[in-house]
């Protein structure tokens, strides 16, 4: 123990600031217990990339980056301290955790993991080299890019559905594939998507999955397979949209507390992880539903048994 | 069933317009299946009693009655009927059920429950009137507007012992009033707080009931009175966090749903209750964390599930 700084010693690390870790924050700022908050790059999470965010009880309307910044600033003015840092490795096999990022170490009596999930690739030869060169995960970060232009999405969740409209507005072209005839979608954004594609703006293609990308220093098209025929057909685009799901970023707690088979982290009926004193919420665990408002409770809910767990672990 | 007016069968009717109700309210808008809600006074529940919410992530400030009327809002904008009657009786005997208010009988296919709790009263004089003025049923909520302040808590059960602790971090001075010397309170929570008297950062009142609340427009004392000997005294405090418990709103469903001892309902991990298509979220249910967040959360989930229920068990 001699070796933790501690200036460097908070009673709750929060890795992660997208909607769980930023509610956990504003919970921990309320309660008084010195808490940092690590991100890697901007607060928000996924959020960021979500241009209208409608089903946030409390807003009509609004941003994923305005929302993002509004709990920011919420937290930060509860006197939580937040370090644009990349948590690298973990140790947890002390009661005092350690979080080692590039700066240097930090240490926790307790902890909370809300580290999020990252957009599921295709898993396609050259999809890394062309991702940014007409592959992206995210229409609204990069749909302006394809001002005019041919693009198509990949996937039938509320993501894929959702994109529809707002290229449609942008593209010259839109078209859909999808694996299946069946949309995982909410009702509201099909029906949108399927007004669409009556008034010839965006064209579907069922059954079928993207089986190589074209193109040399850029994106210029695909070939798509149909699974039930198994029959090949190019597709000339400029954009491709995956968006065929999230899977968690916990490479780097592997080992460090139980994770599922789809590397969710596992947590029991109070959001404690297999560590005691290591909490986590929002899209990094196992749960149904993964919504803001869902990762909002959850940090919520971690923050507070946080602080149950220092008042029954520590004295003051 | 030829009794059912067609005109009065929703697919959802959503009972109470409290946090959860108005999240729900939100999340079945956006599903776009036909929707109505039955609040008895006005769109917020428990949290119209409250002058300030600092922990609702989004908000750095808000009254309750603006983030009730905000929520309601969204709610009516995603074509959510809203009607101001009082749900008096439930019949779930059929897979169509029916809710009788006041004014008549409303027939849905899904229900969700979200009727709230109300915080067991002192019965005071004034003690309504001082609610939000010092008088207060939540310490985490409003825990933060006492900092260096004088607090009192009431009761000797865990949410009353749970509090100490946080309430001892932020104010100058902390009592607790117990009406015994017993206490309800787990012995872990029990030690902490009594680790705290030692230290002399909360002072012990036992045997103590308060008889009467002082203050003008806003509280600035309690006349206390020890049950054994009868004598009367004055503690001059600025907060009042009265922890006596608190009744779920469910007398209208015994019987109806199962409920535990306590009365609230019980759901399964899907929040549905022992009735299939009748869900339940909010602080009507067993839970652990009874905010804002996590009702909100509640509703989403209920709404998603009776969505899902929809889809399974009607057709389009």
């Amino acid at each position: 123990m001699k070796e933790i700084e501690r200036e460097k010693l908070y009673d709750l690390i929060i890795v992660g600031g997208g909607p769980c870790g930023l509610s956990a924050s504003v919970y921990a700022g309320r309660s008084g217990i010195r808490t940092l908050m690590l991100e890697e790059y901007a607060c928000g999470g996924q959020i960021l990339n979500t241009f209208e965010i409608k089903n946030y009880p409390g807003f009509e309307n609004i941003s994923g980056p305005e929302l993002a910044s509004k709990m920011a600033n919420q937290a930060e003015a509860l006197n939580v301290e937040i370090k644009y840092e990349k948590a690298i490795d973990f140790d947890f096999s002390q009661d005092i955790k350690v979080i080692k990022t590039q700066n240097g170490k930090y240490f926790a009596k307790t902890v909370i993991l809300s580290l999020g999930a990252s957009p599921r690739k295709l898993g396609l030869e050259r999809e890394k080299e062309l991702t940014g060169k007409g592959v992206s995960y995210c229409a609204i970060c990069d749909g302006g890019f394809f001002k005019g232009k041919r693009v198509a999405v990949v996937g039938g969740g509320n993501s894929a559905i959702e994109d529809l409209p707002y290229l449609t507005n942008l593209a010259s072209k839109s078209y859909l594939i999808n694996r299946s005839k069946r949309y995982r979608a909410q009702n509201i954004l099909l029906e949108k998507a399927l007004r669409l594609k009556e008034h010839g703006k965006v064209e579907f293609f069922e059954d079928t999955v993207v089986v190589k990308l074209l193109g040399d220093k850029k994106l210029e098209g695909v070939v798509m397979k149909n699974v039930l025929t198994g029959k090949e057909q190019e597709l000339l685009i400029d954009g491709l949209f995956i968006e065929i799901g999230r899977i968690p970023n916990t490479d780097s707690l592997k080992g460090k507390v139980d994770l599922d088979e789809y590397g969710y982290i596992v947590t029991d009926q109070n959001l404690m992880t297999s560590v005691k004193g290591v909490f986590a919420g929002g899209d990094v665990i196992q749960k149904s539903l993964r919504q803001i408002v869902t990762a909002g409770s959850d940090g919520a809910i971690c923050a507070t048994n946080a602080q149950n767990f220092l008042n029954q672990n520590y004295k003051k």
